[in-house]
């Protein structure tokens, strides 16, 4: 197992997995460097990692793990500043969530370090140094996508590494994470973020409406489209091809409800209504959500 | 106040108002119906209403407030066979999500009857008599749309009636609210049930490969996308025009999406991504949602 565990970006994921090591392997010390001064400074208050260091070089120094956790287009820029202090042999990992574009960064910014992307598909709509957790990545899965070349021995122990905070662990290749993830997060993320948008912007319909009535679907999009703009403005310019790939049969299928919707084919609209509750069984089945009506919100009168 | 509610349609919306009646407003007895014979029994044993009716005429004898319950293209029918049963002066109501479209079946098939279409804005992705519950209408709206004709007095007391029940009542015209709703709930629906048809049928992305990584966003579209085909295939046959007005400026905002994604704007992209925050904390100050990360859902680690 790893013994220095180096954390560059303390928000959301970083932060989560500085808590995860403490509660599940507090054998393993940390260091955290965020280039915000006041992330710095609550992550400090917060204990996210066993020391906040001042600079992104000093917080590597010694590490046998770096896990870069900052916005995708942020990687490169981030990997040649600490490439210098990097202890040669240091796996040098991330969390992004567009696997292609951080491999070609990585790759090129640390010629011969051991690199092994990483993407815990995990998080919630909140960013930000107050926004981790320590159980952020139980039951959830993490998937690596390690280069054709990489170290077999290192891809176990970060396989180990993210088991041992909670998580199942895939392998695939990057092109293929990239494609899977375009339709499971980025394609949703995307129509959450339009729709929430297409709804502010309208005239008939007021914002102080919109709110009211949120309770009827939309209210969901909103927590999905509250999410951390500049994460998701990289993820966009940096999986472009698989998103756009994912959003033509989108499109396509959208362009086939319309035609049913205007031709009044009840039969074409309740074929899909009908089958659509199966990917749900199968979701709740795997613990990936919550079976309780409305996630329990109701138990709470939320 | 009413003194003898009949409701019509005993599933998820129908058996929450027996339900919420029986709690609130323990001075107003209740009878139901539903066409099949299943829920009926599963009514009784639940107790959703203080009776449960073999017949819909038996249930609306001697009632002074008669709620429909059931999918919007099945209003016309119900009104018809409980015409003749219905005493004179009895308030016909519904729950539907298409105002317009409602109002003209009730209106045809009941001519003289006093009718105040109703729509709580409050559901879950479950259905059936299983699926109801007394709190389901706390700190929901429900939206009243009396024809210009109705009499005030029972526009009144069918708000206090809601309102015992939990919601907060608003009054407006039957098509805006049709276009509002279309926005906050058809729409919506008709985004979450086309993705997740579109995500179970690709070919180069298994239905596993949804399921496991559905933690990135796509989760939360199938729960939206396994509210029952019957209802949301009748909402969109009769809320045709509203939905394909709003669908059109939707396609529009993710057309520019598309092109901003292809150009690489990511300037765009950030401006859209970040303003749609300030409508997901209108929400949760308006007590609509729950502001908890996943909505408590890593509480439990759901």
């Amino acid at each position: 197992m790893f013994q220095r565990v180096a954390i560059v970006g303390l928000g959301l994921i970083g932060g989560s997995i500085g808590l995860a090591v403490a509660e599940h392997l507090p054998g393993i010390s940390t260091k955290g460097y965020d280039a915000s001064p006041a992330v710095r400074r609550r992550a400090a208050e917060r204990g996210l990692t066993g020391t906040v260091c001042e600079t992104a070089e000093e917080a590597v120094a010694g590490a046998d793990l770096v896990i870069l956790c900052v916005p995708v287009g942020a990687m490169g820029e981030v990997a040649r500043q600490i490439a210098a202090a990097l202890p040669p042999g240091a796996l040098v990992s991330d969390v992004g969530s567009s696997k292609r574009s951080i491999t070609r960064s990585l790759t090129e910014a640390l010629p011969g370090q051991p690199i092994i992307p990483a993407h815990p598909v995990a998080g919630t709509e909140h960013s930000g140094p107050d926004a981790g957790f320590a159980t952020l990545f139980h039951h959830r899965w993490c998937i690596l996508t390690p280069p054709a070349d990489a170290d077999q021995a290192l891809v176990k122990q970060l396989a180990a590494f993210w088991r041992a905070l909670g998580t199942r662990v895939e392998v695939m290749d990057a092109e293929h994470h990239d494609l899977v993830l375009a339709v499971t997060s980025h394609i949703p993320h995307l129509i959450a973020y339009t729709i929430v948008g297409t709804a502010s912007d309208l005239e008939d319909v007021t914002r102080g409406e919109v709110i009211k009535y949120s309770a009827g679907g939309f209210r969901d999009f909103t927590r999905i489209a509250a999410s951390d703009p500049t994460m998701w403005r990289d993820v966009f310019l940096n999986n472009r091809d698989a998103v756009l790939e994912m959003l033509e049969r989108f499109l396509a299928d959208l362009e086939g409800m319309r035609e049913a919707i205007k031709a009044g084919d009840g039969d074409a609209m309740f074929d899909l209504f009908a089958r659509t509750r199966a990917i749900r069984r199968g979701i709740i089945e795997l613990g990936q959500d919550d079976a309780r009506p409305d996630f329990g919100r109701a138990d709470h009168e939320g």
